[in-house]
């Protein structure tokens, strides 16, 4: 197989990500978005936002990070957040699945493309923060647009979304403040248990 | 509004994307995709394929160019390739849409925003031509894939795609050869019309 043809094999594969649903509906309500949309919504914020960083970010990596870091869900699924025995197994599944999506690209796309969600997932890299902090502060704003569907459909607790966001202020304090004020607003409407 | 709160507001506008229906099918044929998933689709392939351009390109760029190059389609919809009709009109309600969305954000940022539109649409620079080549090689690779549906229902012949197709090489030769590669194919299929 040609180069051209392993790039085009895993741009084909991924069309697949289209099809993973996640628990957060679109703003108005209408329907839960998918991994597709939710990826292409954070990489416009990761250009949009970068100025509220803690620390300075390379947008072009944070932007390419979050595309892709939802692509070995394909294999493992969606784990919504608050499900406790899915987030047991979540690890484990998600590394068998990088193992097969990665490798379908010429070996050296498949090598920095691994590294990328590697990174993602380590979350130490002002990059891998900034993109995780993102990750955590979309569903709030599409949840808090909705009228907090999705929060009141798995009867959410504010502790749980706190405890869930212990790290979401290291990529950027300011975004979290916001997202925590969409919480906070959100727990006076009953829409987030108290 | 504070500057947080106009990009908050863009970002928020930016949901119904996801809500705007290309005439292209999923791969498998599910369902056609819609403006974010093909956006997000794009600014993977800027990142996997750049090195397919004719020229040299900033990746980075292209991404967001691609990310955001159907936000006017919020007002103005989505225009299938083949409408005669829809084409006609085409540029007037982009623009009147492209006045009002990007002016939600902070001054920079609109400027910045609308002018990476305003170069994919003028297709000149190096990014906007791969960028307009990408938009051009994914739906042939959706069609290729589900088997040419989409092709089919409207009845597309090989010589509207290949007038609708005339600035594709201009990106990129290499991809627009991948892609001719696949229609060609697809005609001896009978998917479409020769």
């Amino acid at each position: 197989m040609t180069r051209l043809e392993k790039q085009m094999q895993f741009i084909r594969e991924l069309d697949k990500v289209k099809e993973i649903t996640r628990q957060t509906y679109l703003a108005d309500g209408s329907r839960k978005e998918n991994d597709a949309e939710h990826s292409w919504h954070l990489a416009v914020m990761a250009a949009l936002l970068a100025e509220y960083a803690n620390e300075p970010i390379d947008v072009g990596h944070t932007m390419l990070m979050v595309l892709l870091h939802d692509v070995i869900e394909i294999d493992a699924g969606d784990t919504y957040a608050y499900d406790a025995a899915g987030n047991e197994t979540k690890r484990a599944r998600e590394l068998v699945a990088a193992d097969r999506i990665y490798a379908l690209l010429p070996e050296d796309q498949a090598a920095y493309c691994r590294a990328l969600w590697d990174e993602f997932e380590a979350n130490e890299t002002a990059e891998a923060k900034f993109a995780n902090t993102l990750d955590k502060v979309q569903p709030v704003l599409l949840n808090d647009a909705s009228g907090g569907i999705s929060w009141k459909e798995h009867g959410v607790a504010k502790e749980q979304i706190i405890r869930r966001n212990a790290h979401t202020p290291e990529g950027s304090e300011e975004l979290w403040a916001y997202a925590k004020g969409l919480i906070e607003k959100n727990v006076e409407k009953g829409n987030i248990l108290p």
